[in-house]
């Protein structure tokens, strides 16, 4: 599934050093797939319990796609400046085509991951938000209070899934379907999903 | 149902004169469930018409909850400034919990509710608009001009209502099953309902 | 359907030439119907294709009202301080109290028209937006991708349709029934629909 490219990555990241202005991973390595797994979590990060969550999104992911793919994981606390770092460092020097995020999206004074991915994005994609309450809804009323979104920093999409694994798994079945052709559409990598498994939506050109 | 609480007021209010900073009036009285109704209008503020809009909110309210309450009635201009104001004094001096407004969140020029709204909240939850205005558009197509937000300051919850007494039933019927356990994670009291009128969501610990 | 008013149009622009301020071309002549079609599109304005998407906005809109109304018709390329330029052309200087655009809503680097259309606008309206994308929903999932919204401009409003002939007239059938109240609401000119077409509503006084 998700698979470790290590001696790539320094390559990469060699290569990039180099670089001066605003040279991105994808342009180097076209063909590569990596993808950014962010939990944000007071408690996960601090060890007080084990991150369900995203690994609910690595299986979840690794099931959707057969296409290679590199997994750049983190667990960091509720802090905005930590959030967008982390969000800047997995699309400008990781290079990854997607980073999913969980947790920090109720309403809550630490819940502030929304905040962040608008902080570093250039445009936001309200239908991430809208189709993920309304997925929601269908189990619990209290999906108005989420405020998950998304949005496109360069050539990567940002998407915020909520906190719990359940949740996770609604609403990541029901926005994945337009994921591999949003990441076509700002020139992101081809991903290849597993037809068994998810139904994805790409137009005849 | 609603009931002034006047001495409480004052030893609150004298209380926090003696305050400085950040202190909140839930912090003094923790068990006390301040809630401000905002009609804004400039007709209903002139005296051109009988504020209806407040009235049907306040019943409303008062059907729904079991918890004794205070309330907080103002009936105001569509002037941003002062709309701003109302929301800052009921939330920082006044210590509601949640501020139910109704008026003022159409196209119209002197429209500007979900402006002040926005201007005084730390965060805002897309998903009570969203659902405001599905909820609405049951009935008609020209709910998609209502522009009803809601948003976080400190520990209070401010959400817009339309300004047309049958449109605020049927959307406080459809967001409050939310509002308690909103107000629990911004750390707000204890709403407790009345279940034979209206099913609110708390999700099991 | 969609009559040239280039008469008209000269005095109105010889009038405005001697105002100073705020005068609106509405106030000058507000039995007029001006409806501004701006298709955002590199390879339309460069020739590349048919300008499709902005004929199927002209001959929609020329079925639904019955109403005489004078076109404006443009059609530029994505970049947004010119698609900011021409809308606030149409509404200030032509006088539209309607400007429908199309094109430059999905992800992509190249497409602006949400952020345009934001930056011009004094007040937004989300649910065109939401209701645009659920009914996209239908048809395609990636629907969540489009990010069209309105908004308000003076006494005009500004929607974004998406790029799709396909689309476009889905879109228009779902969220014309209240464009005329919304006008009737910002005070522009009164726009008497084909109640044959479509079903347009305006609430009893």
């Amino acid at each position: 599934m998700a698979e470790g490219c290590d001696i790539l990555n320094n390559i990469v990241v060699n290569a990039r050093a180099e670089c001066t202005g605003q040279a991105h991973r994808q342009e180097l390595f076209p063909f590569m797939i990596n993808i950014g797994v962010v939990t944000i979590s007071d408690r996960a990060s601090n060890g007080v319990y084990e991150d369900l969550s995203g690994k609910v999104i690595i299986d979840t992911l690794g099931a959707y796609l057969v296409s290679t793919w590199n997994l750049e994981y983190r667990v960091i606390p509720d802090e905005q400046d930590l959030i967008e770092q982390t969000l800047i460092e997995l699309v400008d020097v990781r290079g990854c085509c997607l980073v999913v995020t969980t947790g920090g999206t109720g309403p809550a004074l630490r819940d502030v991951t929304p905040e962040a991915t608008a902080a570093v994005c250039s445009k936001m994609l309200p239908g991430f938000g809208e189709m993920m309450r309304a997925e929601s809804l269908k189990y619990v009323p209290t999906a108005i209070l989420s405020r998950q979104t998304a949005g496109i920093r360069d050539q990567a999409l940002i998407v915020n899934l909520p906190g719990k694994p359940s949740a996770i798994t609604q609403c990541l079945q029901a926005v994945f379907p337009a994921i591999p052709y949003c990441i076509d559409l700002i020139n992101g990598p081809y991903l290849q999903e597993n037809p068994d498994i998810i139904k994805v939506f790409r137009p005849k050109q």
